[in-house]
């Protein structure tokens, strides 16, 4: 049996319920203890934006995607595909030469977030200007009113 | 004369030139110092897509947006509802009454916002099961090989 789609438990909050939970909960990320508000926290990352966007290309190794992230420190890039590989977005392979070689991909999993996240990568491009203008008139409206 | 569309100049990662900054460079979230890493990490936070999310079914006072996204603290919803003003994506309304009644709505730079960061709430309620199983499998195999 399908659950229902039913509205949202918490009020002022959009959207349907897109999943139930095991324990027959429905899956709200406006709610703090359900598990996707972790998952949302983890999704909701530049370097996971970043580090997806740069596999969405294909399989890379480590220092390929270091190279691809400018700015990204080796721990935080280590950090963040241990996390993604625990989600289950991103596997490795381990070829056993020396040193062995190891490479990074998207699962299926991983490739189904590959569009939301590019969706936030372009709007960060494409309104920068406009982003910019506002902070630029803010600090200015700022200083004359403070 | 609209600057011609090119491929991204970082090799290794995805997409197009979207935008092109005032000093001629294209925006490129892949590069470290461009103006646009640091709108992606304002967008590419949980808060962000929740307030976002809570204020895209309509103005709301800041006691109905801490009511409608649990475990947020005072101080993080003011922090982050002072960024996103300041970024032009959150407008802030005060009536002269007493006590001042303040209201927040999206602008219009905002409304843009909204479908890129519900697809990303989306992703984390519908796949949540999917990446909890993935997680329990990790972790079950890490104890094993550990």
């Amino acid at each position: 049996m399908t659950a229902p789609r039913t509205r949202r438990p918490r009020p002022g909050t959009p959207g349907q319920v897109l999943a139930w939970l095991p324990d027959g909960k429905p899956a709200d990320v406006y709610s703090a203890p359900c598990p996707s508000r972790a998952a949302l926290d983890r999704i909701a990352d530049k370097w996971t934006a970043l580090i997806v966007g740069s596999l969405s290309t294909g399989t890379k190794r480590f220092s390929e995607l270091r190279a691809a992230i400018d700015g990204i420190s080796e721990k935080m890039l280590t950090q963040t595909l241990r996390s993604l590989e625990r989600d289950g977005l991103v596997a490795r392979t381990v070829y056993p030469t020396v040193p062995p070689k190891v490479e990074y991909h998207l699962t299926d999993l991983g490739l189904t977030l590959e569009a939301p996240l590019a969706a936030i990568r372009d709007w960060a491009e494409r309104h920068i200007n406009e982003v910019n203008t506002a902070r630029l008139r803010h600090d200015l409206q700022s200083r004359g009113t403070g």
